[in-house]
């Protein structure tokens, strides 16, 4: 089972950006906890991140066809990137959106997502955790409709 | 550690309510894997189901004091009761809140949570799946937190 | 046939209560109104009235499979229950919504119906005489499914 | 007793118009069970049904003074239509808004009434039954208040 | 110099509709009060009124190049129809637009004219006066326009 | 008969004001106007301007007892002061709100006024011929009430 | 192929409505150039025009059975008709919405289309030239859907 | 006279309960604080505190007949329960709404009251102060209106 | 300990205003009562009334270093004076804001205060006792808080 | 005659993206369509796509000077950019925006267009068809205005 | 040149009010900035402070022709007052509306600015500092228009 | 100390793009007036722009740790990137928002700001003067505060 972790703008400076509330660990971190889990489950991982909304759009589309489904923290672009949405139905991956923070207690405009409808599933507010359980959630959903 | 498993209005009657949108795991299968990973984790859970906001209430405040966190999944309370978040401010105990459905997709009236803002974190959409990922943060969430 | 006739909070006032706007018929007398046209159109009634939410979901949920439909009426709960609605949803038993007074001319807060968009029918307005219009409504729906 | 039976636009369709939704009744099948009802309550009946607002607007002066109430299903002039309410509210005469499809579940713009707080009653969503409990239920009314 | 007066629909019920709000002056009675103001200020005036929104769209079309402006009593159509207001840009007929009632103390839907920003000005609230007040601006306004 | 004529903040302006908008008549022409109409009329005027909410709720009830009505142009203060509104309401003064100018068609918080509803009635529109308007519209409410 | 083309109100005024804004070509002209792409596609086509929004619905409940589709610029009742749009869900008949004028960039009320959703498609901002894309795309829809 | 003292739910935590909010007086204390006050005033008093909805429904039903009055702090049902309103409308008990903490600078959902406006009057902000003053306040109005 | 009672426009016309509203009782007669209330809890009053915002600002201004607190019923610029708002920050000084009326079952605009969420609690609606409970409560929270 | 085709995010998947929704057919032969209508209207066609907001702003400016309008698809941007919007209005280039599904009948936050109002016009819901029909729009745009 | 500085409600408080929010810099202080300054880009000044709204009115009109254009911090009038922009308005006088904090980060109703779409432009968020660099826009504006 | 001024899409055109609404300096020309002012303040310059989001997002991280400060125009992505937003927040960096026009008089979308309240100042409606202003507001606010 092949996975694509994708994360969105800012998340490459983990560990540093305000840390009260992202923590100390940093996205290398993340990623290799995210191996290690990886490699209990029998899943291969690729990572991409990046600040721009196109970019992101097209590691979806280039990852069609090679990964079976997508973990994706799109940080601010979940509120506002109606074309990361598309690029989710158009390949029609399977994707769970994680956030390290509590969306739900902060500013009213990070409360709206564009993506949370068309997900599997969302998990948030457990930190780096997020990240673990939502792969965890991924690899279960992807193993019950049989992909 | 342990941690109240709390479950609102007709979650009892799962397995046979809706089963396209809820899946055919009943309450007590799910409690069953619960435990098994409960036990795992090392964790004792206590279970509490009923349709009465007020009981859920009374529930929240008997825990106070003999566990250390609630996996809540409070169905239709979640977006009707003020009571219940009020009892969670005022016991103090932290929580995780739980959807077997994606409430993002579903009616605009179960899109607005009166707890998320002030739970640990939240995780919605994975099924049954959903209370083990939700009992997995909250573990993390308590050992992380020294509880 | 079977049918549970379900009353919602403050109407075991009924007949003292504002009547005015409510008349002065008490529930014992729209009961055996309800009963009479239940044996002309040859069907059993049960009765559940009560303040508390949680009480009517439990009605709901112990009716499904012995009775064929419900007659409701939810009062106050008909504006704020989400988990009373999911109970209908959950046992699949159709219902119609009844209300004496006619919502549609006082505070807004009773023009939203958080039942009614997955009810058979409404009837509203009419006094007493809204129990025995949705009676017969519901009857005639049961029949013309093959319930 | 006499009573108007008002068909707004598009009622003359009945029967061959998304019968998923209305049903395989023509309005001139209503219109006979009407009659068949009203010959049993004692209550003679006269039917306009017109596409145009001006037309149900003079219909309804019309009436005034030779008819006791009217049985309205003003379709799409239900929910945009302040001359026909104005048309209720000069002639004073009393009437009950009957709907073949339940409103609540449809488009938004379906969900707002100009009419219904001035109606006497309403009922929705029992297919052509819905007429036959309007009559019913302006029938009780007009007894009641002595008309 | 030439005016038509227009009257919306239920205005012909002048008189005897809720005359607690209207007053009980006719339509007829007001016609001929007006003629006697015209008369006095060098105006001629043609009168329609209709029920019908498409007649008013249509009287307005057939006055342009015949009269000078348009004195209007829309009534229900001063809330619901672009039409009218359609029909006043088209021509480019100078209107005043009058009510009998001081709409801004009624239903909030009357608080909202689809018209008044667009004619020469509006008088509201002085009964049968509005009509002479409003005829007396309109007149005014001619005048002072060179027309 | 006498009457108040209140103007609001900036009125003293009249003439020199965009003109483009208000015309090029002064205030003190207006009242000139004003007083050759309330010659005709049979009315005493008294006048106050003032850029003060507070002298203008301060001269409403110094005008109680002494005036039978008030002409009132409360220019901004239309559509902010709830202190003036309680003037009016306080002393029960019946009074005719104008406007120079069309309200309607200006800026989206010009379209609430917070008098009209409990004003007799309302002229906008037509230039220093609403004063005239407004003033013939009150004494006839004066008269007709019996004042 | 046959084809309605439906205009709304004050339609038949173009060439002298508002040029500036809707150009100098009338609806004779512009039927004009329908008949000859017509010809040139093989359709023919039927016009009504009228200020009636009940004879719009008339017409197309007329065209039900004679036509293959019909070419709509419902003008004014666009955005507040759901007469007419019920009526093309009652026949069914494909349609495509035109517009003159870029409704995009007018009154906000213009933006909403009562209409749209249930169109084929929508044309709108190049003055009579969105007549004959609309015909265009109409024809190749029906063409495309075998009709 | 006698007066109901009505508790809403996890007001039974008080002392013990955000005391940053709250304070540290036990409900206990401020019934024995109330008791002493009524004592003062000549009012016997009567305590109910429950979790549920119902219960408190239950509770101003029971109470009818047997109290002059009701002093409700409702806590988190003050913003949900539409049923709670009824039982106060439905028996006729006038009641007065207090609260300890200021309302008004919390969650915006915190600031509607479904109770308020029915309510004798209102008293929010002054810790365990607020039921001391509002008792003195219901008293006082039972005095004045006779009871 | 020594207090300023502040109240806004109108309130010198109480004893006269919309009796049924506001009651008999003069502003003079008020201020006699809290008086004589003030020397039984050993409060200096001193009293400032006015029309005028700016007045009221000016007051506040004024008594910050001179009296511990204010009694303030602002009246209708409760619900539109952001610079009284700003004059209680700016000073600090505590403040209890009063009404005579129960303000939430009035017009919508006058359910929102600016000064609310300011203050240290909110008395309303029972008449001049609001303003007596307002002293008492004031007083209360000085002495808690040690002033 | 020179234009640019401008094709946003995941149109590069057209033919295989929801072909339900979008059709088969692919970008290029939608491009090829293009070319041979472009070759019968004498219009030379550039085409650029991308997933990012930036490169297609950078196009637009780019092609100031060298095209003479742009035929536009910004899919998801079509909703979120303001700086496409702006590249438009500071290049001042004449564009005609194009959709291939009906927006109108999909979700809410496609309902709003942020070029709309400043485009020559739109055209939306045939399918690869809008593209041809967009194309002639603007070309007689142009040729009309004198390009 | 000359510039009227022009100051609302509270800021004569400056230094003590708030300190943590607006800073310890008293408006003499400010004053005396401003003069220096004001010299050096040769700048006749005159100030006006005022808790009153009617004051800051006629300061605008008294300065009208006096001086060449308006500092103004109308501090919370910024947010209310029509009065204030139609005085703008009325004098032709250009402004630059300067505030201390940064408006946009507090209270929700001061983020809307009754004064700023009508200013030159708007500083704000620089503490004192912002009085200067808007006299330094205002000057340069000037200067750039030819005054 | 150093400062990077960061420029949004289509700010490379300034001089050619709607030159009536921001001039006909290019960016270039202010870039040149910004040094030499920089070289004034003893502030080292270096410039940023870009139609991408993203690059936008990747220079403030870049000049994190190499900067003091930012002098930014986000032009169009001041109303829509989060991203942004979490770029200033995350690097912690102080900025100034500066605007060539008056944002507040433009398309309401132009009017929320998702960077303002978190920025240290607001310059808006200069022209290119608002960057120079804005530089001065940043130096001066370093300075203070010790950087």
């Amino acid at each position: 089972m092949r996975v694509l972790v994708l994360d969105g703008p800012n998340l490459n400076l983990l560990g540093t950006r305000e840390p009260g509330r992202y923590g100390t660990r940093t996205l290398a971190e993340i990623r290799s906890d995210l191996e290690r889990l990886g490699a209990d489950l029998g899943v291969d991982l690729t990572f991409v991140q990046s600040s721009a909304e196109g970019d992101l759009v097209d590691a979806v589309q280039a990852a069609s066809g090679s990964v079976d489904g997508v973990l994706a923290n799109p940080a601010a672009y979940t509120h506002t990137s109606i074309a990361l949405r598309d690029a989710f139905l158009a390949t029609g991956l399977p994707f769970v959106e994680v956030h390290l923070s509590n969306v739900h207690g902060r500013e009213p405009f990070r409360r709206r997502s564009l993506l949370a409808d068309v997900a599997v599933g969302v998990v948030a507010g457990f930190g780096p955790d997020s990240y673990l359980l939502g792969l965890r959630g991924l690899v279960a959903h992807l193993e019950a409709s049989g992909r």
